[in-house]
């Protein structure tokens, strides 16, 4: 048989799902495993969006609709955007998408051709380089360290620009890191992009679950040269636990929303109609969902990282925002855990997994050594067993 | 600012979403116009299939799910096959997407490399080509004619093949022009598709809907060696007037499924939960529905394909399938309607929306000359009052 596609060939499949899938199989098999894993809140979905959900069924709201999503979702998000971050958008600005892990793959399919360079630091979310892989491009690795709390300077991103790199992603609060850039800190990084006339994903879906009172900028409210070559990203999944109803979306110049749609056009079509009626009700109707689990997840945060600070051999810096957190494992190599040699951090988390029997993901797949990613979006309980589990591994 | 995709700056808006976009805001300006452009039933989502969703959201299943779709949805296409079609495939050969165009998407994706040739048989439906666009392959157009029933032979199949052919795109029975072909009209071309070892994608949404007690005849069924190398596409969208559910499936090799199932893990993940277990009961409940719309379809046809001959100056041959219809506007070539002169189909199309007020599209955007596109996929009122307006324009 001829030769499939080379590109698609190459691709590796999501290191996070790999994981979940393994937690979920030993689940299957009776084993008493804790999730660590996957990126996913323990919240059901409020009942006024789930409301909104059978409203839509009943009204027939079951047809095509505008393939960059129905007019009142897209003012929805505009009105959202300019309450929230101060920033104005037009309706024709916005895109709606399956998921914004969607919005983001439509938004590098409107931008890059083959060849061009996307600067991502590092420790990255794993489907941006593989995403920029999959379009064509180069991804350009800039590399944080933990002593400047994950996040890149200036010199850095100036550094890594060549005559081909087109686009900057930002991550802001970032998964895995669970890091805030401020508002100073953004300032200087989006003024190289503009030195240098690139263009900017700033994919911003953590948000909402910004902890300690501290301040969350958006990259478009730093300017109108900014925001014009700025594609936000966001959805509704994390903010009001709406994983799996995938709706995501993008505010961008209209030119680019345009292009985006006509892709979108050929390719997908619009997302669920129910799901886009139930994002509307998210994100129009009562707001108070998003502080109750707020409030949870700072709750855990604090205890996660008490915790893991307290043993001997593991450490952890305190995120901002999100639900991550990343444990340095540094001092756990050469060590033998669970009858295996720990040489790195993919040999911890299999151990750990298999002796430990908790979930977590290696840092490797994030271009990051020495880490291992942990989430807490599960329940205080879960977290509370995973953490003893964890320290019974590695005193052993 | 740096250039654009130049692939996404060419990708042309769909031609059936742009009549229906036109037909939406006439129709918002308070005009009267009726509706013959989108390829949509006009039957709600049947109530065991929303009773479902309901179900669904009140069991919590609003997480993500597997990239490829839940098990049980995979398992439930895997049963309708076979039942359907006697076709054999393991849950672990289905893909579920966000409905079969992105599904088509996905293949194309799978399979092509930049500079591949891909046999389209015209009329198309639109998408084919841009998607191919899209991908880097290159269309090649095979035209069929109206006196052989819109049907591609054999031998124009084998003389438009290279060296550089990837892969053969068959979609029975057919959008636009709603004809099917027939178990050996079929054994012939994929015979051509196995010896030129080209890999087939085999569009089959419409495959319940199917007129005149004819007998379907999937691709697949036609023998290992073409099953192997076949892509079926399917989806509910038509079948069980779940238009805007957005769940679409493939069957293929294990080996393609994985390479799609990558593909989707960092493009989009699975498809709305709620819309995947909607479509269970959809595929796995009573089968009912179908038949009454079949039913309904079928009346619909048979009226307007009598009322369009009728008409002095236009034709149309009877479509096997499908809720499409082609007119032969020839005749009308020259002659001036509604202030218009009628060069093409395009201008007919025009005329025929600005002044008798009816939505059609141009059969140009399907690669075909002279003939409009309508669906009868509406209401018995809608039909015998855009019939009456389409007599009453060209009687002018």
């Amino acid at each position: 048989m001829k030769e499939l596609s080379k590109i698609a060939l190459n691709i590796q499949p999501s290191a996070t799902l790999a994981v979940d899938s393994l937690f979920k199989q030993m689940k299957e098999e009776g084993h008493d495993v804790v999730g660590f894993g996957a990126g996913e809140p323990d919240f059901n979905t409020p009942d006024n969006i789930n409301e909104a959900a059978y409203e839509a069924i009943k009204n027939g709201h079951t047809r095509y609709t505008n393939t960059s999503g129905v007019p009142e979702l897209r003012s929805a998000v505009a009105n959202r955007l300019k309450s929230d971050c101060g920033i104005d958008y037009k309706t024709n600005q916005i895109v709606v998408a399956s998921g914004a892990k969607h919005n983001i793959y439509v938004a590098l399919r409107a931008l890059v051709n083959i060849g061009d360079e996307i600067i991502v630091p590092a420790p990255y979310w794993v489907t941006y380089t593989e995403s920029i892989r999959m379009v064509g491009g180069i991804p350009v690795i800039v590399s944080a360290s933990e002593a400047d709390n994950f996040k890149i300077t200036k010199s850095q991103l100036e550094e890594a620009i060549t005559e081909k790199t087109k686009l900057f992603i930002i991550n802001n609060p970032s998964n895995p890191t669970g890091m805030l850039y401020s508002e100073d800190e953004l300032r200087e990084l989006v003024d190289v992009c503009i030195k240098h006339d690139l263009y900017i994903i700033a994919d911003e879906i953590y948000y909402n679950l910004v902890y300690d009172n501290k301040k969350f900028t958006s990259v478009a409210e730093l300017g109108k040269d900014v925001k014009e070559r700025t594609i936000l990203i966001n959805g509704v999944s994390k903010t009001y636990a709406m994983t799996g109803w995938r709706i995501g979306y993008s505010a961008s110049s209209a030119k680019l929303a345009e292009i985006m749609g006509n892709y979108l056009s050929h390719s997908t079509s619009a997302p669920s109609t129910i799901s886009q009626y139930a994002a509307i009700e998210a994100l129009n109707g009562s707001q108070e969902s998003i502080t109750t689990m707020r409030t949870e997840f700072e709750r855990r945060r604090n205890y996660i990282v008490e915790r893991i600070n307290a043993i001997d051999g593991l450490s952890c810096r305190k995120p901002d925002g999100a639900f991550y957190v990343m444990i340095n494992i540094e001092k756990q190599i050469g060590r033998t855990l669970g009858d295996r040699l720990i040489n790195n951090s993919d040999d911890f988390s299999l151990a750990f997994l298999e002796n430990g029997l908790v979930a977590t993901v290696s840092c490797t797949s994030f271009g990051c050594e020495n880490f291992v990613r942990l989430t807490y979006a599960s329940s205080m309980e879960t977290i509370k067993e995973g953490i003893d589990r964890l320290e019974r591994f590695v005193m052993k």
